[in-house]
């Protein structure tokens, strides 16, 4: 990454941010993935690909913006945004896998169970999960073991079966079923808000003085942008064209999935986006200018086109 | 479990040891799974019925013969105990997939997938490795934090792609290849012997006064151990009854995978067991008879009948 002057950053644009960060997490995620000639090449290649594979990196960039309205070191943040990713990376492999969504493409690229067969999918997900746990312990050479060991708990508590895990099986278990809104919320607080604000919560304790009313205030911002990001991501698989989505346009309602314009109609769902985005910045005013990023992070999510 | 004076158990039997350890583990496992009427129910009866089937415990037992061999508090050993049982019991679920080995039994019991459906058999994995990561950190309760990071490091590297993940791969790739001495003891050390050498590690860190010369002797101690284990196991795949290993008697041999019997031969096989067992024990001279129940563990690992 070219480095640049601290002081250009604080005018940066979301996008020109967004662009640094994600930049700097794609390399970050090269140098900590196993080397794709090293043995077991195969897996090596299946994890490397799937991780490299690109994406908004959402997730890392939550990361680096509540690092930066913390004033974090960036390389302090730099394990815990690969660790994230790394957890979503497994995931939509496992997702994509046969038995589940049955997916030949993500990203308008074949799945890593069509490039390397469904034994290796599955152990190229199972195997990126613990190295996202073993690059977050490498934090302590930046930060207090107490503050690491938090961390570690807080990812594994939002990757298992209070967490992301357990939304997938309520999804699972709700396909042609009718659900209601709080049965919806419930499954994508744990589907998709369990990781998002675990990235939210993973940036603050980078700062060893984040107090608890800031940790907190964040907390709240991040549980709000975390299902702000799904009811979008509803609407855009209505609204989205499939190029730009990268997937086919209705998969979800082909699918007979439950979503947020099925339950609530397109325009309250877009309603409900917004009430999300203003609920998740409101929480950010003892941050003054410094929370800036983040506000526009709020907007982006609940804006993007794919 | 009943409580038993602490000077009755130094003259316990190994059978009387490994039980009350089976059962300890056991109940700290029921614990600490999360309960079967709490949503997603069916994830949770899924991990739950995996990991509760039984089981000879053998991870668990060398975290606890560990603790003992160093005089660490067995309230400390427990988390250590569950952690490596639950990624023990996560890989057994994955393994038996219909991508992987394709197994309908195992225990005697049908296996997760055929009882719960192919995509909560995933889940149930997925969910129960965060679990394990979980559970370990639980332990700053009773060691510094330093120690409790560096048990997570080394769980998380042994589960890992340098480990058992990365162990199962190259069995995936050795299926139908013919492997030379070398090439099997590199798949065996990584594929069990990893998540049995961390397992001796982890018991070995319960003990925060543990000295380096003392870890370094362990670690011997369990990376022989791991490897007799398999080469044991795939003694067993010939000589023991169907009834008694729970699975097809030849059920390797028949699926034409590598094994130390096909490469080396019975006997020679049976031989290097023995080796192994002599240089794991060879190592412990520094406890004196505090190791003895590991002496007797190393020897049972490779004399048992299932």
């Amino acid at each position: 990454m070219p480095s640049k002057p601290e002081t250009a950053e604080k005018v940066m644009s979301l996008k020109e941010s967004m662009s640094d960060w994600q930049q700097r997490v794609n390399s970050a995620l090269e140098k900590r993935l196993p080397k794709a000639k090293i043995q077991p090449a195969t897996l090596h290649q299946a994890m490397r690909s799937s991780v490299l594979l690109g994406g908004k990196r959402i997730r890392p960039v939550l990361v680096y913006a509540v690092g930066q309205c913390l004033n974090a070191d960036k390389n302090v943040l730099d394990n815990p945004a690969c660790a994230v990713e790394m957890i979503h990376a497994y995931s939509l492999i496992h997702d994509d896998l046969p038995a589940m969504d049955d997916d030949d493409l993500r990203r308008g690229q074949p799945t890593c169970h069509i490039r390397y067969g469904e034994a290796m999918a599955i152990l190229a997900g199972d195997a990126l999960q613990p190295l996202a746990f073993q690059i977050l312990t490498r934090s302590k050479k930046f930060l207090p073991a107490e503050n690491v060991l938090k961390m570690t708990e807080i990812l594994a508590a939002a990757s298992g079966s209070h967490g992301m895990a357990g939304g997938q099986a309520i999804d699972l278990e709700s396909v042609g079923k009718k659900l209601n809104i709080a049965e919806l919320e419930n499954m994508h607080i744990h589907k998709t808000g369990a990781l998002i604000r675990a990235s939210v919560q993973l940036g603050a304790l980078c700062q060893p003085d984040v107090s608890d009313a800031q940790l907190q205030a964040l907390d709240h911002y991040g549980k709000c942008v975390g299902l702000a990001f799904q009811v979008h991501d509803d609407i855009l698989d209505i609204e989205a064209p499939t190029e730009t989505l990268g997937k086919p346009q209705g998969a979800d309602a082909a699918l007979n999935k439950p979503t947020y314009p099925a339950i609530l109609g397109l325009s309250e769902s877009k309603e409900l986006a917004l009430e999300l985005h203003e609920d998740a910045i409101s929480h950010l005013d003892m941050f003054d200018d410094k929370a800036q990023t983040l506000r526009d992070l709020s907007a982006y999510i609940i804006g993007r086109e794919y």
